[in-house]
């Protein structure tokens, strides 16, 4: 059960409302976000709504019976849109594109990215600049200094910086860097980063574990706003199954289930998801007809020399036509839903 | 590797082509299909075609390093089409689109479906008449005698017959009455049943296991064209992995792999795939994006009442509005290919 | 619900029986096994038992809710014992052990292994004349005129033989020289050939499909009952999931739950499941403590020129000691359950 | 490649080995742990190991080609043996068990447990403070106060404490308190939480992700040892399938390859494998018999009542004659390897 609180609620009055709450056997869990006030109260009993709903301080209350709660559609009537700034919003009205390399590996290929990003009306970059590797003998990226300079180019471009955290000491080291963290598919329930990530007021970009199940995900994304962060973005990024003839098993059925257990935007990674450069377009194209709000790929000005995922990247020359289509695809669906 | 031999080779001619080939090291199988004549070689050895390439009879020499031979595209320049008679074709430059009920019901539903087909200029209707079930007791399908009232209805119609066949001793006796034989995922692997469908000449479509890998399916489809039929028609439908949110994984990702490795249609079935009405019409507009050449889907005059699979079944007021959108979103992407 | 008809009963008491059934909400199909007569309700009513109960010609009534009845432990108190003759048994209280080469090479072979079987006092050799081949250009077994020799040298050493069966046609041609039919993991959900061997007087084992549940294994043994044949061995033997390591994942958490759901003995096969020869002594072990009433072993008289599934077969001095290891355990697992 | 250097090789001898190293085309990373001094070097040129093999100060060369160097059983020819005091030992010639409940709950409960343990001559407890759960609405532990507690009952019994890590940020607060940090299941690739566990000199329980590879497990050991802590032991516990009649699909076949690739201790855990009580029993001795050095497993005064995983919990009746078990069927393991 989710009770939405009046801004202006005296501590009184909520204490008035908790107690009732606790009587009829719900435990109430209080959280403030960015934008709003609510108390979860969490609990088996049936009863009235109307017993409680006379109280002073409410503002609506909904039964939310999904093992989720905030993050599911079943209480908001709107979608959650995330104002980025500059004109920069993720929701679902538009399509987002994030395009960049795997890792950032200098300042030049900032620089070549950005040109290129802005040459396609792209205003959102990825990049990683802490990497996480299999083996520890391997390249983890270049750290906080080439975050700074990512941050200070692509500001300088309005563009905004999508990079992924992975522990919770670099969240706030991060913090003035980054207009997007990304939480990446093996941090996927790492609880603590989570909490962490839901008490600051940044947007967040939850992947979806490689083996993670969809519901696991919404309860991923329960945390972050549970803790007071609303701005939150879901993203479809492969599973991992018995099949071997690609990278990960990008599962596109999750698209038009997230859209409609919940209000979050929901962006696709074909990149990691099918793993190999040829399917990346037609994949990408199939998420956007599947419902995705974005996409994020991945881009490099010279694939076969990248230092990461060479073999998913598309060069500047395809992605270009991929964006078009891109937009194209996504005009079609969006005449089908109508306005 | 593959030799494609004159269709006027004399057998002494032949005799003289594979003792050479033998000699070199190779075991030769002859496949002699509706349109051709070829001898199929696998061996290790390394040697210069031109040892073999100057002998009588011979058309053409491939090498085709795949599992697979005569589906891998390695070696065919031109798409596999297949003519169903009366204008209706299966290929790589249209859009099929098969629709009907799981199972055939009584002779009104059929009339139903043919008349929905016949206002959507749909030319192929499905319909189970032997159900594979996982209990003994559960309904079984109509049998033969309703295969026959469906074949002559459709006939009538000028509308394609596809239904599933489950055993060897069945093709025979359904042979006259069916235009597309459909092999289940239950029998993905039933190889005996795969030899019969390729000693016949109709069309086959292949539904993927639901835990099978890509390189399976095409090496079923080898089993069918190496007996000697090439009316081929691949389907992706869905695999089993961990999640349960939906009822199976449609695994999209497998479209763009099936079309670069083979040269036969794929087509996707997004009603078992999913599994879920609400999700059926975009994962199938997903899939034309993803390079599907056709779609498969379940309709029903009342999918409430439906005997099975009602919970992923369109209705026809739902089925028309997807079959346009499915056309507009073929066109788009054929636009993006180039003609 | 099942209802054990008395071996006498008349038709028409029967007719009453199942007119009364049927009037309470249920439908119902009759079963004749070799040994006995039932009557299996399937419906959704509840009803006082004693409603029927006291009807002439009845046995004995139980309700079993799971979606397999006959093979069910909750209707039957005691273990499915099937005798094979000569003193042999498959039970669940002694130890089988099944072992072989995976194919059938040359009369040679089976002497060797028929003598390495004596040698150890084993009872059952397995070995298969018809293949089933991703490829069809591979080895598909020396079919039936090697079954016939291959027969004939075990009764002469008073050995029963296990081999695998592909298709209906095949039941009738094998049928005098088989022992045990077994039906691989392609074919478990080939109902028709379940049906088929559900209407001889022959044991028959059925490995759990490659992506199979424990229900649906389950549910396959419940064809080849009800269509009249009590004669039936479950076999775990591997399912397919994201690991690479080794070939199949042999799952012995099958095990205890196959003995707790079903009365049925329950055999594992390390060979194919592990699939690597360094384990699957320690595979064939674990099993066994996992409550396996036999195993199923690859052996050769010499792996390395094996025709098939050389890297997963014993010789037999490695298999000498296994089977040894193998009765310990087998002691030591007894002890624990008491008499 | 590792290179054991002597434990008191000079600055400068080190740097004559690093530069040869690194001119032959390797990059080389260095390892100082609690025992002694490596040397990992990573390339691909082949070269004459005597080239470099006489230089001071190095100790022995060892190729390593798989993608873990340190935990790699190809390097060491002993078995790692952790000795965690008073006699306490995780190795590979006797059976560890490790018990206790899902979450320590109450000091009471501390107690009672002890009891049981001491009764049974068990040295290990295990018990959550800090509990990874999927909802941010759950009971997430008692916390560090709570193991403080845990830790000194236990230390005043000879005991020694297993619990959870989480993050970074507890290690140093856990420290003292306890005797092995486990890793969980979800934090499997969390590798600055590996990275931090190589720096201390405490015990580290990895479980295996639930959908994790074994190489990815060795992997993440790798993290631990390249950081300096050669103290690590593996655990199996039970992958995500397609099959939903358990709660994880415990991986045995992992247990025998894990022994053959690493020289580190391998346990365990059938309680959160195999997720239901009945079956823990069996396949907690099917662990054993696989080749397991150890079991962990979830013991509680009253499941029932447990606040966590009470489905999977044995009670302290049912756990002595497990514990008799399991030691029985270890010495009859223990009887065929041989000493």
């Amino acid at each position: 059960m989710i009770i939405q609180l009046q801004q202006d609620i005296s501590d009184a009055q909520k204490s008035v409302i908790i107690e009732k709450v606790n009587k009829l056997g719900y435990q109430t869990s209080e959280v403030t976000t960015q934008f709003a006030h609510y108390l979860i109260a969490v609990g088996k009993a049936e009863f009235d709504l109307r017993r409680i709903g006379h109280l002073t301080g409410i503002k609506d209350i909904h039964r939310v019976s999904d093992p989720y709660k905030l993050v599911s559609k079943k209480w908001r009537v709107y979608d959650t849109d995330i104002d980025l700034g500059e004109g920069v919003h993720i929701n679902r009205s538009e399509l987002s594109i994030i395009a960049g390399p795997c890792s950032i590996e200098s300042p030049e290929q900032i620089d070549q990215t950005i040109a290129h990003l802005k040459a396609n009306n792209i205003r959102l970059m990825r990049g990683g600049v802490f990497k996480p590797r299999s083996s520890p003998y391997a390249f983890r990226g270049i750290g906080l200094e080439g975050l700074k300079i990512f941050s200070e180019k692509c500001r300088a471009a309005g563009i905004k910086v999508v990079t992924e955290v992975m522990q919770v000491s670099q969240v706030e080291e991060m913090h003035d860097y980054v207009d997007i963290f990304q939480v990446g598919t093996r941090n996927a329930q790492n609880f603590n980063l989570l909490d962490e990530l839901g008490k600051i007021d940044k947007a967040v970009m939850l992947k979806r574990g490689f083996s993670g199940t969809i519901e696991e995900l919404l309860q991923a994304a329960e945390y972050v706003f549970s803790n007071g962060n609303e701005k939150i973005i879901l993203c479809e990024r492969g599973i991992r199954t018995f099949e071997t003839a690609y990278r990960n098993t990008l599962d596109l059925n999750a698209v038009p289930i997230l859209k409609e257990k919940s209000h979050l935007p929901v962006i696709v990674d074909p990149s990691h998801g099918v793993g190999l450069r040829n399917y990346v377009e037609p994949m990408a194209l199939a998420a956007v007809m599947s419902g995705a709000d974005g996409i994020i790929m991945e881009v490099h000005q010279c694939p076969e020399k990248a230092l990461s995922d060479g073999q998913q990247t598309l060069n500047y020359h395809e992605a270009k036509t991929s964006y078009e289509r891109l937009r194209q695809t996504y005009a079609l669906k969006k005449s089908f839903n109508g306005v």
